[in-house]
């Protein structure tokens, strides 16, 4: 089965905001082999949009699409908004023909690792 | 100078996406000296607010208060709202004859350690 990533972050209109994830997906590209599928998404206020880079990935022949939310914590977005936006996605890609299954992963933020991190960072600055 | 640390979250209508903010807040307090002035505020959506904290810890002696932002990158809320909602507070406790020293850190995520674990994570994810 040919699987592909999204990373999914929140959305701003304000491009400073964006910057650190566009920097954020160079470096996890970087670090994994050539021509991993791995692509940056954004929920809202921000281009590229979630669905539209799903709906590419499957149309070049994706059949999974792993979707990991760069959050830092699960709400509203991540347990209505988002899970919404993949089933009428996946509804649209279906009718069209194209099947696909799209999985949504808890949010980043919730991993020990990166809640470590914060915590030694914040430790660190507070010493 | 009597100091004390606020960690800044946005805020969330939702107690799901509150909740990893606590269990962070209490896991740092723990990694720190008993009786460490550390705090976690909310810039909207989900009390307590970040004003309510920041005055609390001003008309308690605290001369300076470090503001901590737990956001994965700046935008307009940080560049702009937080500022001048500090600034707001800032004057009115000056009014109310309270000197004060408040200090917006840099978001969290910004930093190398969080964003190499978000990778770590997320190339694991892929693996």
């Amino acid at each position: 089965m040919k699987k592909a990533t999204v990373l999914l972050a929140h959305g701003s209109s304000d491009p400073h905001w964006l910057e650190p994830f566009d920097q954020l997906k160079n470096s996890i590209a970087q670090q994994l082999p050539a021509g991993t599928p791995l692509k940056l998404a954004y929920m809202e206020l921000a281009e590229p949009m979630l669905e539209d880079v799903v709906i590419e990935l499957v149309k070049c022949g994706y059949e999974h699409v792993d979707v990991l939310p760069l959050f830092f914590a699960a709400g509203r977005h991540l347990r209505k908004d988002v899970p919404e936006m993949l089933d009428t996605v996946q509804q649209t890609l279906q009718q069209q023909g194209f099947a696909s299954e799209l999985e949504l992963h808890p949010p980043i933020g919730l991993e020990p690792e990166v809640a470590s991190a914060i915590s030694q960072v914040v430790i660190r600055q507070l010493s």
